[in-house]
C-alpha cells in the first residue's frame, strides 16, 4: 500500500480520497478550506495543515483542483515530494499540464496529467473514467492507485494528452447537448410529441449518452446539476484556448461556447448543463426570462 | 394481407418492396428507370409501368422517393387511388408532407408521413426506426404493414410530424459528427493516441452512436457509404428551411451545415458523411487536397 | 418617352413610377390591392385594373413585387408583352431571376433583374443603387429609365447577377450590423463611454456606413424602420439558398441569419434591422424582455 | 517639452519615437534588440541600453509592445519612474491593463491605456487614432504627446477601456474582412463582375472602410501587408477572452476566429489580414492549396 498526499478535497476530491483510504492507502489530505480536511479525517484520513504537510514523505501525490492557477499554485509545495509521482486529476489546460510535467521531471518527481469524467456519482462509486498523460512506465507505476478511484484507465499519450482528451470531451459533450437543444427546441415549435421523438432518435445514429441522459431534464425543465454550466463554461475555455495554442479552427466548438456563455451569464451558472436548452427556447421567443 | 402500390423502388425502395412481398402481401411496383423495376418483378414483385398502374385498386400506396419534387411529381397519380392510405416513406420538407396529406384528405385518401432511418442495411433487414405523423386511426392502420419494414415504428404527432422528426434526427447526426471530426483534428494536432482516446470518449457522456460507428472511418479515412454527404447536404436544407419556418434559430445547426456544404463542393459528395473529418482537417492546415 | 407598365406600387414602388411620370414617361400601373393604383393616378399615373392590362403595348415592363412566389405570379402576364424589355427590380432568389429571363427570351422579351439598394427614401429622391444583371445590350436600353430612378446604376453581369450582388449586400449589411451589435454589447458590459467609442471606431478601418447610420438607433434603442428585420430575414434567405445552390459556404452569413431569425421570432419584425441588437444584449443577460 | 522614456521601437513604436523627438520632446528609447535602438538614436533620439534606463528621471513613459507579457516583463523597470505618466500604448488584454494600472498607482505613477489604430503610415505620418482609457485629468495631461502621435485622440473611459475598444475595432474589422471574402467568394462562384459589384456595394449600406481598402488585394490576390493574419489572430484572443471574463458571447467573433485561426494554421500568417479570403475559397472548393 502506498503512502499518498491528496491535495483537493472538494465534491470530487473527497470521496476518492476517502475510497484510497478504504482500499487500505495510507492518505494524508489538505483542502484550503479546514472544514473539508475535517470531513476527511472523519471518514478515517490523516488531515495535514498543509499542502506540504499532506506530501511529506509520500509516494504518490494525487492533486484534485478546481482550475490551473489552483494547480500552479501549490506546484512549489507539491514539488517538495522529490522521488514522488504526482498525479494531477485536475481538468486544467494542457499546455498547464505539460509545463507541471517539466517542473516536475526538474526537480526529481515523476508526473502524470489523468483527469476524469463520470462525476460526483462516479467519484464515490470509484467508476470513473481516467485518461492519462505521461510516460509508459509511470502509467503501470499509478495503476494501482487509479484503480480504486475508476473503472476506465486508459494511456492515451504523453504529458499534456490527458487533458487533451479530456478538453475533446468536453467540447463533445457540450456540442451535443447543445444539438439535442436545437432538435427539442424545433420539434416543439413544430407541435410534435417530444417524449415519442425523443425515444426514435435514441435509437438510431442520433442516439448518444447526452441523449439518455440529458433529455429528461431537458423535457421536464429540472435542471438539478449533474455537471454546472459555469465548470463547463470554463472547460469549454481550456478546450478552446487548446485548439488556439494547435492550430486548429473548432467551428462547432466556438459556436457551442458562446451559447454555453449566454446560459451563463443570463444566471443559469449553477444549473446542470443540459440548462442551454434555455438559451435555445430563448433565442426561439419560447420564453422570455 | 394487402394490396400495395409501391412507388420508387431505389437503394431503400426495392428491398423494403421485396420485404413486403415475402411477408404476403401483393405489392405492385414502380420506379423511373425501367431496370429498378424489372429487378423487383424477378424477386417476386408485380411490375406496373407507370405510376398510376402501380396504384390501381391499392389499398396501401407507399412512395420512397429522393426529395419533395418527386413526391410531388407522382402526388397527381397517387390521388387517383381514392380510398387508400398513402405512406409516405420519403425523406421530405415537413411543409411539404403537410400540403400532401392536405392534398390527400381533399381526394379520399389517408395519409401518413412516415420517414425512416437505419439506411439501407435496415431496409433490407427490415429493422428500420420509422417516425410516424398523421392522424391516430390511420397510424394504427398501417401498422402492421410498417411492421414489416421496420423494428421501431413511433407515432410523433400530426401531419408533417414524421418529417420534423427526422429533421432534428439529421441535424443531431450531422451536428454529432462534426463535433466528432472537430475533437479527432484537435487530438491528432496534439500526438494523442487516437485509438486510446476514442475508447476512453466512448465509455462516458460524450459517448454516442456516431462515434461508435463513424470512429473507424474517421480514424483510417476509409469513407465508403453508409450515408452520402450529398443526401446529407440536402437533409441539412430540409431542417434548415424547417427551422426558418418555424422560426427556430439552429446556430449548430447552421454551423454545420455550412460545413456539409463545403464537404460536397469539395468534391466529397459521393463519400460516407462522415468525410465531413477532410473539412475540418484542411481548414487546420492538415491536408491540401 | 417610353410606354412603362409598372407592377406593384408599394412603400418602394410608387415613389418610383411618380418619378418615372415626372420624367415624362407614359407610365401605366398597377397593384393588387387598388388603393395603391389609386395614389398612384393621383400622382399623375394612369390606373389599370390588373397586371395584364398594364403591361398592354408596353415597351418596358417594371415589376417591383415583395418576394420570388409575386415575380412568379404575374409573369404570364408580364409575358404577354411580346417585344417589351422586363425589368425586374424586386429582390428576389437568382435562381428564380434566370428562370424568369429564360421565360422572357422564350416569350420574345428581353429581361433584366435590376434590384435595388436605398431604401424609401433613395426611391423617393430618386438616389437608389441599381444592380442590374442581363446582357449589355438591354442593359443600355434600359439605362434612361434606370437613371430616373437612382444615382448609380451597374451593370454586374449576367441574368441572375443583379440579384446575386443585392444578395451578397444584404449579408455583408446583415453581417456588419451583428458585427457592430456584438462590439456595442462588449463595451456596454464593460462600461465603456459608447458614443466616444462609436466616434473612434468609426474613424478606422472598422468604420462603415452601418456604424455611421445605425449606432444611432443602437444607441438609442429607437428602432423605427428603415429597413425592416422581416425583410432583411427574408434575403437572408435569399443569400444562403443561393449560396448553398453555387455551393459556397457562408460561415458568417449562417451565423448572422440564426440571429435575425431570432429577432424576428422574438417579436421584432417590425423593427428596424438594427434591432438586432436586442438579440445579442439578450444572449448576454442585459434584457430580459 | 516633456521628459520621455520610450520602450519598444518597433515597426510601429520607432516612427512613433522619432516623431516625438521632432516634436521637441527629450526622448530615451530602448528596444530589447539593440539594433532597433541604435536605428532610434541615428534619427536622434537617445538611446538607452535598459528599460529601467530608458525610464530614468522621465515624466512620461511610453510602451508600444507586441502583447500583454511583454508588457508584464518591463512594468517592475517602469514603475521604478515614480511621479511618471505610464501611457502603455500597445495592444493588450483588457484585463492586464486594469492591472498594469493599479500597479502603478500603488508604486505612486499615474497610468493610461492607450492603443492605437492606423497602422505603420499611421505612426510614420502621425496621424493615428488613439483610445485612451484612464482618469480624465491624466487624459488630458497626456493629450500634448499623444496629439503628437495621432490626430484622434479619443478618451472612452476608466482603465482598461482603450483596449476594449480596441478589441472591439479588431473584432469589427475581422468580421468585416470575412464578410466581404464570403460575399466575394458567392459572387465569384456565379461569375458575377466582381470590380462593378464591388463599387455598387462600397456606395450603399454594405459600405465600409474594409471594402473600400481591401477589395484591392483581395480581388488581385496580393496580400502585402498592411496589417498581419498573425496579429490579427492574437487580437482576436484578446477580444474572444475579454468578452468571455465580462459574460458576453460573441456568435460572429468566435465564427471569424476560426476563420482567422484557419488561416494562421493553413500558413499565411505573414500575409495580410484580407487573405482571409483564401480560407473562404478553399471552404468553397475554389482553391486546393
Amino acid at each position: 500500500m502506498a503512502r499518498i498526499g491528496f491535495i483537493g478535497l472538494g465534491i470530487m476530491g473527497l470521496p476518492m480520497a476517502v475510497n484510497l483510504v478504504r482500499a487500505g492507502h495510507d492518505v494524508t489530505g489538505f483542502n484550503r478550506s479546514p472544514g473539508r480536511t475535517a470531513r476527511f479525517a472523519e471518514q478515517g484520513g490523516t488531515a495535514a495543515d498543509s499542502a506540504r504537510a499532506a506530501v511529506e514523505g509520500a509516494e504518490v501525490v494525487i492533486t484534485m483542483l478546481p482550475d490551473s492557477p489552483d494547480v500552479d499554485a501549490v506546484a512549489d509545495d507539491v514539488l517538495t515530494a522529490a522521488g514522488a509521482l504526482w498525479i494531477d486529476m485536475s481538468t486544467i489546460a494542457p499546455a498547464t499540464a505539460r509545463a507541471v510535467a517539466d517542473r516536475a521531471h526538474r526537480s526529481g518527481l515523476r508526473a502524470l496529467d489523468a483527469p476524469v469524467s463520470g462525476g460526483e456519482q462516479g467519484a464515490v462509486e470509484g467508476t470513473l473514467s481516467v485518461m492519462v498523460g505521461g510516460a509508459a512506465d509511470d502509467v503501470a507505476a499509478a495503476r494501482p492507485v487509479l484503480e480504486v478511484l475508476g473503472k476506465t484507465i486508459v494511456h492515451v499519450g504523453p504529458a499534456g494528452s490527458g487533458q487533451t482528451v479530456k478538453a475533446a470531451n468536453q467540447l463533445i459533450v457540450a456540442g451535443t447537448i447543445g444539438l439535442v437543444a436545437e432538435a427539442l427546441t424545433l420539434l416543439r415549435a413544430q407541435d410534435v410529441d417530444l417524449a415519442s421523438a425523443v425515444e426514435v432518435l435514441s435509437g438510431g445514429l442520433a442516439g448518444s449518452a447526452v441523449l439518455d441522459r440529458k433529455a429528461t431534464p431537458m423535457l421536464t425543465h429540472e435542471f438539478t446539476p449533474g455537471f454546472r454550466v459555469d465548470l463547463h463554461h470554463k472547460d469549454l475555455g481550456i478546450a478552446l484556448g487548446s485548439a488556439r495554442e494547435a492550430g486548429v479552427p473548432l467551428p462547432l466548438g466556438a459556436a457551442v461556447a458562446q451559447l454555453m456563455a449566454a446560459a451563463r451569464t443570463q444566471g443559469h451558472g449553477d444549473l446542470d448543463h443540459s440548462a442551454l436548452l434555455l438559451v435555445l427556447e430563448q433565442l426561439a421567443g419560447l420564453r422570455k426570462d
